[in-house]
């Protein structure tokens, strides 16, 4: 069933709107499609998948990464070097699947965000559970450090080698191998890319439980390894509980098939639940188990500008409350995010085009111009901060209700002051690549210092505000926006060029700050190559330890993924 | 907000019910008063549960129940026995809280079950986790045995000793530490009643996203320790999920602080979820974090009679798209569970009470008769299966529209052919009574051979079916009732006392039978004492090597709960 106009809700809502002097638009949206862009996540959209994973000739070279181990103060531990005879017995596991040719090396060498980049000069493609099992059992006699690659669309350099490991991709196992229909669980290899996956559940009625920016490219194999978190996890909540079951092979080449599609199974220690978030660092996972919620029969999207960050909040308890079991997502992003999508992707802002304001000079006030029916109404320039909602549920009548008692209400008290509400797929769609894709136009910004906060929501942007005074004009843009419903900040910093002096006031004082408010200085990005030094933030050293035992027992050589996840050790 | 009569529901159904011949009735509920019971977790409601936890004089002696090591082929293990200096090291470490005292020690030494029983010479209560930890370092070095004890409600043996293990009761560490009202994160200790935490949730707005039987005795450290499933889990999912972070005391005192309140927190391993299920045999649970969703607005329970498995089946298949997001329970249990509460435990039936029908001396069908307005049609003399669906959803209105539009369709097309409604907290508490009281009943009937298993739920009655013919006579019931939506069956036999042939025709016939659909031998009761050696028809052996790889990790001594959970080492 489409989805369709909230009649009633959009009444009422543009309305409001005027009485409150806001505006309201509908019109084509430029944001609707998403411009392809090599060697980026969000470019697998546009250019097949199956592309991208079968030739990796179509990716330019990428000269200007500097190699990881010549940026970081890093040393390669003695693991062995591939020798002729390596590649010849890779060549009886795996037969024409073996890449050694630099060009096609490249692409997975280096992360997406292009600021780590190893130098592998070997990359393995399996097809099957099997062909992993030999890989890693020669690996492991040979002594030969491994990198396990998905779609390569991590945050903190976890997907890339550091050195020469050996690559080993999921990228051709992908297939799907059941879906049931009655319990939705669906199970599948671990290259299969999470937007193949929506559209063959969605198709069937059901949803994926996670949706990512990256979905265009990015594995559910990674996306378990990583524990990724993403759009609809205020609704459906953490892969610790959606993941049903998992295939996973340790380091020795030990097939371990806890692959169960049972919603209970209490039978000995849940195993699953170590290797989800363990970056690929105890074990290749290989397949995955996982329950997929019913399609929700109407989704709907509010945009809306909050002038300030209590008023976001604010919002958020109003919502909570009205929209109930109903509300799927609760996104907010800063006025400076909105700059940069409009700027560099050539996004437009549904809720204001501050080009068509201009200034009374009287007043001071400025007022929206043309195509509005509420044009001679004062609004302010722009919002500082803008919150995207969205809604699913499984009847667009009630959900229609819900939502307007809820606009109304946050109307009418101030804590909104503009805004626009889609239904329509491809409006929804097009409101959601606002904050899709702020971390695909802060790449275009200049050199990006990212970081992923789990804060109490209710200081959640002090942080933002704190940098943009310490960094004055040595940063190009300090920027907060994230998943305000689960307490997750994404703060990030442009500057032109990396520059030390900018790192170093960035960090520590970043992760002590975060510390101080017992948050987690990884929400959801993981710790990887580039964060594994600031676990201690976030973490005691029983638990350090605790983790250093784990990877000792499962991968004593520690092959699996090496210098990710856990601190370098002393 | 309390809840309230859904009106329009009602009145639709009432009619449709009397337009298929089917009695609706509403009169005063003899089961909505709990019977208080002494020794059983039902009783611990009636009862304080601070009686039950302050002084353990109250309980009778239960001498009848035989020593675990005199039923069962197990030998002690070579672990110290306590000694006058180690009570003296106790009493040190919790004055005052160093029970040796046999008549109270009875209680703690005997499973509710009255199944198994140890033969415990010492019980300790301490208040922090500061104790916990002095307890345990204690005991690690002097090589002492210790059996961790929550509420002692558990199903499989797991929480009382097997031999003379010190029992680590968390009864007294029973505080709330922090409730966060914007979030809904509840910090607790380890020792709290889950019905306590209930209501303090619930008097800010909340709920705990777990419900059992057992609430009014059960501890949520050994919910958690036994990740429990219960009556919630088919809206708020498993405690892998919900449960943010908890705070364990591993074997040899280390305290291990993971007790974060974040939703979000990728850094490192997920250490929590090793002790989420793991029945205390890798560490003590002390302190939990626990994500608890807003308190539904509006709770209605459907109670309705179904002509057959299959027509639960696709009234299940109906209610998922019809109720969709507002769905928080779908029960089923047969006729013969409804024939023990009625019987034992003195509830009467909503749908039907067999004896006001009066057979038609010329068709041989039954009547109802008296007091319903559809009294003289004619009506099947009891359903052979019976659901009960629970709605909670944040507008009663929307949520009645909902339940009317299901009621409809499952009445028009014959899923469901009798019934009623409630919307009235004490008739809803009514309603769960029947379903949530069944293991009660079947404690009452004589010995009852339990069994937990998940299945493919098209397959989940055959066994029942199938037992059923096996066992003939020698049984006096096979029921099968249980969480339906979550694909769980609660398969249970009684006899008038043990019976090694009735035991030899069920086992290993049933997990025989489970292994063959892929099932677990235990969806969420755990593998305890009782269910440890079957493991092996759920888990593969490599899944199980790891697990005892983990245990001596964690717990090199063995001296967390041994004889439970792995297996008994050849």
């Amino acid at each position: 069933m489409a989805p369709h106009l909230v009649q009633p809700g959009w009444r009422f809502w543009r309305q409001a709107a005027c009485t409150l002097g806001a505006s309201v638009q509908h019109r084509t949206w430029a944001g609707a499609s998403r411009i392809p862009r090599l060697g980026s996540p969000w470019g697998a959209t546009a250019t097949s998948p199956r592309v991208y994973r079968s030739g990796f000739s179509t990716f330019p070279r990428a000269p200007e990464v500097m190699l990881t181990r010549e940026r970081y103060p890093v040393r390669r531990l003695p693991f062995s070097v591939v020798s002729g005879e390596d590649l010849a017995a890779f060549e009886r596991i795996v037969p024409g699947r073996v890449i050694t040719d630099p060009e096609v090396l490249e692409a997975s060498n280096v992360d997406w965000l292009r600021t780590v980049r190893g130098s592998s000069v070997l990359l393995l493609r399996p097809r099957t559970t099997e062909e992993v099992s030999h890989i890693l059992r020669h690996c492991h006699e040979r002594n030969l450090a491994v990198n396990p690659q998905g779609g390569n669309t991590g945050m903190v350099g976890g997907s890339v080698p550091v050195f020469d490991e050996v690559i080993l991709s999921t990228a051709l196992m992908n297939q799907v191998i059941s879906f049931h229909d009655m319990s939705g669980t669906l199970v599948c290899q671990a290259g299969c890319v999470l937007e193949d996956l929506s559209r063959h559940v969605e198709e069937r009625g059901f949803v994926m439980p996670l949706d990512l920016g990256a979905k265009g490219s990015c594995h559910i194999g990674g996306n378990v390894a990583t524990n990724a978190g993403g759009l609809r996890f205020l609704r459906y909540g953490s892969l610790h509980g959606t993941v049903l079951g998992l295939e996973a092979v340790l380091a020795d080449g030990t097939v371990l098939n806890c692959l169960s599609t049972l919603r209970k199974d209490n039978t000995g220690y849940d195993l699953k639940q170590l290797f989800i978030g363990s970056e690929g660092t105890l074990g290749v996972i290989t397949a995955v188990s996982i329950l997929c919620p019913p399609k929700p029969r109407a989704v709907s999207v509010a945009f809306l500008g909050c002038p300030g960050f209590s008023e976001v909040l604010q919002t958020f308890s109003t919502c909570k409350g009205l929209l109930g079991e109903i509300l799927s997502a609760y996104e907010f992003m800063d006025a400076e995010c909105m700059w940069l999508v409009t700027r560099h992707l050539r996004l437009a802002s549904p809720v204001q085009d501050p080009s068509r304001f201009i200034p009374d000079q009287h007043t001071g006030r400025r007022y929206h111009v043309a195509e509005s029916v509420c044009a001679s109404e004062p609004v302010d320039p722009e919002s500082p901060f803008y919150v995207l909602i969205e809604t699913s549920g499984s009847r667009a009548g009630h959900d229609a209700e819900k939502l307007n008692d809820f606009l109304e209400q946050v109307l009418s008290s101030g804590l909104v002051t503009d805004g626009t509400v889609a239904t329509d797929h491809m409006k929804v769609k097009a409101l959601w690549a606002l904050r899709e894709r702020i971390s695909e136009a802060l790449s275009r910004d200049g050199y990006v210092y990212k970081y992923d906060l789990s804060l109490p929501t209710e200081r959640l942007y002090d942080l933002v505000t704190d940098l943009r005074a310490r960094l004055g004009p040595r940063a190009k843009h300090v920027v907060g926006y994230g998943h305000l419903g689960d307490g997750n900040l994404h703060l990030n910093v442009t500057s032109e060029a990396f520059s030390p002096s900018v790192l170093g006031t960035l960090e520590p004082y970043v992760y002590e700050w975060t510390a101080e408010q017992r948050g987690s200085v990884s929400a959801e990005h993981g710790l990887g190559f580039k964060k594994r030094g600031v676990l201690g933030y976030s973490k005691p050293p029983e638990a350090l330890r605790l983790m250093q035992q784990l990877k000792a027992l499962l991968d004593p050589k520690g092959i699996l993924n090496p210098y990710k996840t856990l601190p370098a050790q002393a």
